[in-house]
């Protein structure tokens, strides 16, 4: 066990998000710096507040630029953070006489949170395309097993008769939903950051929307109109969406756990865990692992949510805990998709089975003994 | 002290909200169980699920129908929810031969959860209202001292001068979004709970649909088309929406008290807290209270995402959850709020005021003189 | 609903506790500032800071002090907390020429800090209390139904068979540590607060420590040796014994839970709730609060976690979030021990049972059939 | 930004801690297990569950046992933890006769559990260590700032002088009792997990306890007297520990990034971050790291809670989230205290400073300037 389970070379291949996690590999968020940075420069040529030459001249660079990463990491260490060292970095590579007009007017936080935004739009281009294939595979499984009888159970206690559709069609619902709240979170998410160093867009003598139009539109991003660096409600909205999707997932993941136990029975997999003490088990590994990211998501959704309370222009000490907290929610719900797709694609079996010397009555059976 | 400080004698003045907290009030409890009933008699009425007559004479009953809360609450010790008994005692009031009619095919989650979304309009009544005239207060602030210098600070540290307008600014722009917001979740939040007692409308013969929504437009809600007994995800993104509007006042209310601090002095407040060693402090207690409910909320909100991992077609473990967490939250973005309006109408300053002889330079001052 | 649960008039006899929470009631809280007051008084008088004259006024005095709440009330809205009107109330009652005398050299954190050790020692009482009694009750289980063969499951499969009393002993070890536990954190719990306004125990010339010490042996407390204001690592420890002990009895509600499913069959209860729909259930509404509870628990834990981080030489942000959490954890705790004894009490069966017409083989004849 | 900000290329210097982190490693992990198996069988040896020569072959095979971890990796996927694969490789090296000895009579519970509480005592190691220098780091501190004045601070307004000694005495209290109930909680700690597939040691024929007495005793462990496969009280303590650790040194983050504070200036750090815009500024990144981390701590405390909650004989749910939490709240509680003592020795300034032409008053002249 290492000390991220997402990455331990014993548990990674089960509880990883290998896509995911790529998405904040280290050459990745570079690109990003170096996408940012493209994007600020031409708008600030755009608006006359540096010249095309200037512009040309840094865009060359940033075309190819590959900072050293021990040079920044070990800046970080005293910055707090790595783009003053890139900034130091990429001036040095651009050199004279455009060096100076890199970065012009904006803030460390400007580059970091429009990198992050560019970060989340390739997760939740994965994230909403593994949603659509869910929710195709729960069709299918409704399609092949939805007319089976089950037993619908309340409080865990029998209920009435349903269909494996009945409860296929529960589980789907939210997760169209999930799709729809993403989509109009759009405007409170897609946006960039440009706001310059105390986040008034002061430096660029007016002129700091107008920039902030083109780089907003020169990265399919929109404009909010002013800078969030303190003002992080979009991403705590975020944030409770990647919770809520792991706990949609969560709930299958607990009702195929509990529709396997024998007496109950109403689904069978492929496959399965075994145990190395007793041979005779098929162990829903999966199923329990969905139960497992919903409730660490819940988690780290309250701990992220404490990270949305920032002071006064920056707040390091809030913002660094975002970096803690978000990529691996991110992971963690990429991982509830990733598991429930494989999962959903081992039922080999939903529903009431024909009652056999080795067990006992069906549970729809069972259900109908129980009426009154 | 009380067990529940919204509550107690000695702080519920500061703390709670009593405007929000009643909505949860009893009477009001039982007058949404009685509207959610009467407007599902009359949808079953519409489709001919029962007869007219029926529809009248239950309707007739709740109007006044107030049940003996001692029998509902002795119930749910049994029951582990009042609606049992409620409609037991309903059926009693209505007596033969409609009172087999009463709450037909529904289910209590039926009307609890109805009566919720009910009494959540009722609070986001209040919260959105209080919201416009935050930002209203925000408004009048920026009116009046918005113009004047102040030290940005970023990590704590001085970093460069802006104005009060600018910091108004940057507190104001998320609360215009939680309205936003507020009205784009009303597809996923404003609707009706029905589903009968597994969630699957079967109990009305193949019109449990049109039932929903003769219901649903009743209320002035929607049908959102199924049950959402076991899927919890609006209310997941509600409760996020109650912590990230607390989340924006806490930051308000942490930056007050750090404009506060003697040596910054950004702030002024008429009155103020005393201490009882101390008699020259004035503390800035609701500047601190708002952090204290931010982090509150944040608490709570993973505690709710905890909750929304249902089991199978009902989960009485996870729903109760619910039940102690989210009034909980309405209260205390309500008192967020309240008490926001009533810190902002205590300021007498903002921003740098002149140099006098028993403080030193200003924040501003101070910071032209850290320029390098 | 109202909007604390454990207070409402439809839920709170099943989900409150009064016992537990009575000991937050406003004349008990009232009534140990009196105590602590006398303490001091008396620790004063003991080291000459104030007359034995003084300390005989006041002493009697507050035998009797009964102070307006509506006051106190009104009061922290300003202040931020009820100690400075409790003061100003408790001066005036005394009058001259002693009055000064009051509260000599303390502040209001020593008062609230040491009521509320006392009200947890009030609470701790109860809680071991209703500890010792699960275990005896889970004795008494074994009793009756140790003997009876049952399946082990893991990961919610069938494993091997045990005993009921193989599950009980499971359940009941966790219990005899907590009540270790408690007994052990006295040293880091059972003392009192004095500092002073800064902590300092500056405030009587060199005789703090020793005042402190008469003051503590008054409460039957101890001395930490300095004042705690900001260093909450104690309270800490015992907000996670409180959910640590919550999470014990959620898992034995969990097991109930699973073990009352029809199809599993492994015990049975007296009783059970009942269903507006289907009259033929019986819900473990108990074993599922038990769950409830300690989820509730897990969440306020993080929430208070959150708390220990107090700034400067007094936090009143990190300080009112102790107050909004930790009386509702104490009712908690309680609450799932009183629901513990409660459903232990319902338990009619526990372990196979015969075979019936209604129902299919047992869990254990199931198991067996398993086997490889 | 990777997804495991610990671990990151750019942010892992500054926030990462590598010594307690590699404890963890996979290759320390195996070690683990295969101490672990070693201990087990020389205790099955010992009570002639297995003869000395099936003893000595399997623990010849174990002094350099490397399974091959792509496999392992592999079989996780299936069985939900690496141990079925781990025991199959062993026996592969063993081979006949002596191979159907290995693990025998045991779970991979009993394995893992064990091998983390090995891991938890080599993290312990590293952190009690750590707590000391923090401590002597405090007390040199003192020695050469203790006699400074400055302002006390509550509520955070000035309240009245006091030294620097008062409070960094305020910030070392806690810490002396974190060591305390450290070595407290090793009876609920430092114990084998023993109990085969069930948790009953029902697989030695009655020499279970006296088997799991012997491997205790070799592992410098004690044996609690039975499985506690899903009691999980002593890890739910010792994670409220980690966090209230960080808690306390968060405070101190906390602090000293009040004092920084131009305006304040109580503290004076060498070094300290630069930013891309502001020259000037020298950002107290490390001690907004100690809040960071702290209240990254706290999150997953309540997370760690979620997890206590184990069904059944074994939780692969509940016992999942463990592994997701617990590392990273040991490395997290590790980079708190690398954290402090780099921070602390930064210091080259605490308290009162004399006035300069580029500041205003000293805070304790202007607190002085305060007193009414």
């Amino acid at each position: 066990m290492a000390a991220d389970l997402f990455e331990d070379a014993l548990f990674g291949a089960l509880v990883g998000d290998p896509a995911v996690a790529s998405v904040f590999a280290t050459e990745r968020t570079i690109a990003r710096y170096n996408a940012v940075e493209m994007a600020l420069t031409r708008a600030l040529a755009a608006e006359d507040a540096i010249s095309a030459d200037a512009a040309a001249a840094i865009s060359a660079t940033l075309e190819t630029f590959s900072p050293d990463i021990a040079t920044l990491r070990a800046a970080t260490v005293e910055d707090g953070l790595p783009i003053p060292a890139y900034v130091r970095a990429l001036r040095e590579a651009v050199g004279p006489p455009f060096a100076e007009f890199v970065h012009l007017g904006a803030t460390s936080q400007d580059i970091i949170d429009t990198a992050l935004v560019l970060a989340l739009r390739d997760v939740n281009d994965i994230l909403a395309g593994r949603l659509g294939r869910v929710i195709d595979a729960l069709d299918r499984l409704g399609g092949r097993y939805g007319a089976n009888p089950m037993m619908a159970r309340t409080r865990m206690q029998v209920a009435l008769p349903i269909t494996v559709g009945d409860r296929i069609k529960a589980w789907r619902a939210p997760l169209a939903r999930h799709l729809t709240h993403l989509n109009g979170m759009g405007e409170r998410l897609d946006v960039i950051q440009l706001g310059g160093p105390v986040g008034t867009r002061a430096g660029w003598n007016g002129r700091g929307d107008r920039i902030a139009g083109h780089m907003a539109t020169a990265l399919g991003l929109t404009d909010p109109g002013a800078a969030w660096h303190t003002a992080r409600d979009g991403l705590g909205e975020y944030a409770g969406w990647l919770s809520n999707v792991s706990a949609s997932l969560g709930k299958i993941g607990g009702d195929l756990c509990l529709m396997a136990q024998q007496g109950i029975e109403t689904v069978a997999f492929a496959g399965g865990g075994s145990s190395s003490a007793m041979p005779h088990k098929q162990n829903p590994v999966r199923a329990e692992l969905l139960v497992t990211l919903a409730r660490y998501q819940a988690a780290q959704l309250g701990g992220f949510a404490q990270g949305l309370i920032h002071e006064q222009e920056r707040s390091g000490a809030a913002w660094a805990l975002e970096w803690l907290i978000l990529p691996q929610m991110c992971v963690a719900t990429g991982a509830s998709l990733l598991t429930t797709q494989s999962l959903v694609g081992t039922v080999t079996r939903m529903g009431a089975q024909p009652a056999s010397p080795d067990r006992g009555a069906t549970d729809a059976e069972q259900a109908l003994a129980h009426r009154p």
